[in-house]
């Protein structure tokens, strides 16, 4: 297997898993019961909101932990309390659906990288305006946004409120699932009031995210109870799950630099073998991209065919955000970054991570290499076709499965 | 260590965590992703969702996977949309706090036992009522609740409606936390429309729930997004999270009369042997309780203390319900049921389970009844004590934990 979807979902990393292990079965007390050893696991818990906090140059105390990113989104746009909302063009499917949600949103739009225009949000942001959602990294491009440079812009709105009196807050929400665990990511130097982080897209636990909140945020908690994590998110504490996000953040921050750059090095090869074909278009400005990523296009094809086919090789990557191609629903950050229908159909995204290799990205190159230049002649044959019968055109799917195509290696 | 909490927590089976593992590593894909192997993973998640539904004889599409019974709860109560809500004396805490943010709500009075007065709830039941919210079991009492009987009630009521015109919705809302893995909870024959399912408290991993909702309810998602859950309840599915809930579930439905019945013979035995100090008063009524359960209270004594003392035999037991007594708040269960605050100061929750066996609730017992005499002792002794110096008669807390009591078991 090649697998080429990390942003999708990564493998639990055995620190992780050694790490839980204890606290499914002998430290599985509840941390809100009342001796010894339940005080015992409640410490352990603390503790490892204190280690995530800390890869982010924050505190533990500052952490809501949440059951994933897309919680941790929802409740950090309760702080919006009604006022406008702006989220960048190329959100995740949840900020978007929040955004949607609030009483007023607008979008900040991007360039053809995808990267937000930051004079547009200085023309949105007006003083009725209480949250602004830019995400770390988008998670179809990898496109890195100018988080400082908005969070002084939002600084300088801030302050500008104070003078003229309006008391109307005003707070930026980052959310981080993409990049955290391969970018240093702190609080302090991005400026950020509100950060979204996810253990399941680094190598942690699925079922647990984490939203770091400034002291000045007031949130409105979505789930009420016994009053867990400071009252801002009710529910017995799923302490494995937390032990394990805090060993994979741990693991990430101490191997940020090296991975990084091993990632890079892989994807740009990867970029550098596929340019053999001059219909493959790269989606992203590599510079201002996370290092794991290589979205592309190659108009005309159907990324859905060109995924099934390489699934022949087992090879797994995804078309447009897992989120939206399962349901058939165009991805809103191809199409706002100028991309035609038929570009956006043809568009595959991969994104490396620990299970890639040198030896296996150079295989999958050369495979994919072969499947796109196969897809590229059957089109181009098809469509000197009459268009009657069309099933001698496009063979059914099915036919597909059983063909195995020639030179390749046996993978 | 012997453990009589198992209403706060219980440790992960072996068979669900031998479920779960291959879904942490070999399988740890993103059931929304577009090839074979996240298909499976898909499969294999839908269908653990249908063994946790036939468990309480429902389908699994009818089930919307959480992060715990609280989020379950929360989501249940968006049913009432803004209509009158009616919740019984000995809800959890998230029930209270949800009705509390319920436009209105009012509470159904209960007996010295805890069991709902139905008299009451009919009562309460206007043609404004849209939601009722009583649990299987209270979480401090292990009380049954007459649930068949207050659905028969709201069906009369919904009928009442029909034929008046009023098309006001009426659900009733189940949260079987405690009681499910023990009792038969069948949607069918209880006849509720929303039903409230734990993971953690069934040897099942923590941070994962359900809510069961028939096809008429009409919910409010409180997590957008993705639209994972038909929409319900967005966030990439906890997939080893729900296996092991799926596996701990039937486990429990295959042996639930054996187990109930194992564990009622320890629990009639521990209140027999208990029994013996005649100022232990139990709570409830054990022909209406689950058969795990033992709660009782020694007016005057001080149960924080006395599970500090039961700590330094490893025994641990709760006192009122963990969420509420970890904060220092007065249980509303056990105000409900009359008792007086020196008799709540002094109550116990003994909760049986599989880490109990016939041995070590015997030894429980026999150090229970020590621990209870001696502090018994030192009050009476305390109480002829002049009121200077009050450090001769009330020892420091600390001087406890070096003490040992004579003639008991080394434990």
């Amino acid at each position: 297997m090649i697998y080429l979807d990390h942003a999708a979902a990564t493998p639990l990393s055995d620190r992780a898993k050694t790490a839980m292990a204890p606290y499914f079965s002998d430290l599985f007390f509840n941390p809100s019961s009342p001796y010894l050893p339940a005080n015992k696991v409640r410490e352990a818990y603390e503790s490892a909101k204190d280690d995530i906090a800390r890869t982010i140059g924050g505190k533990g105390i500052d952490l809501t932990i949440t059951s994933g990113a897309t919680e941790s989104i929802n409740l950090a746009f309760t702080a919006a309390k009604g006022g406008k909302v702006l989220i960048s063009a190329v959100e995740h499917p949840a900020v978007y659906a929040c955004a949607e949600e609030s009483s007023q949103h607008e979008i900040i739009q991007v360039d053809p990288n995808g990267r937000i225009f930051i004079d547009d949000l200085r023309t949105k942001l007006t003083p009725d305006t209480t949250l602004v959602s830019v995400c770390l990294a988008s998670s179809e491009l990898g496109t890195l946004q100018p988080i400082s440079e908005i969070s002084a812009l939002i600084k300088a709105e801030r302050e500008a409120r104070q003078s003229s009196g309006n008391k109307t807050p005003i707070y930026l929400h980052c959310d981080a699932s993409q990049g955290f665990g391969l970018l240093s990511v702190k609080v302090s130097r991005l400026g950020v009031d509100m950060l979204t982080l996810n253990s399941a897209k680094i190598y942690g636990p699925k079922g647990v995210g984490a939203l770091w909140t400034g002291h000045h945020v007031k949130l409105k908690p979505l789930i009420l109870g016994g009053g867990q994590e400071q009252n801002l998110r009710s529910g017995t504490q799923n302490v494995p799950g937390v032990i394990g996000f805090a060993a994979a953040a741990k693991f990430a921050d101490e191997h940020l630099v090296s991975e990084s750059k091993r990632l890079r090095t892989l994807r740009d090869q990867l970029r550098r073998t596929l340019s053999e074909n001059p219909a493959i278009k790269f989606l992203g400005n590599p510079k201002t991209q996370l290092p794991n990523f290589l979205t592309l296009t190659v108009d005309g094809l159907d990324a859905e065919r060109l995924i099934f086919k390489l699934e022949q090789h087992q090879i797994y990557v995804a078309t447009g955000a897992a989120c939206s191609a399962s349901k058939g629903i165009k991805s809103k950050t191809l199409e706002a970054i100028g991309l035609t229908d038929s570009e956006i159909a043809g568009s595959l995204r991969l994104t490396l991570g620990k299970l890639n290799t040198t030896d296996n990205v150079k295989q999958a190159a050369k495979i994919l290499l072969h499947v796109i230049a196969q897809e590229q002649e059957r089109l181009s044959s098809s469509s000197s076709c009459t268009p009657h019968p069309p099933s001698s055109c496009a063979p059914p799917k099915e036919a597909v499965a059983g063909s195995t195509p020639e030179g390749l290696p046996n993978v």
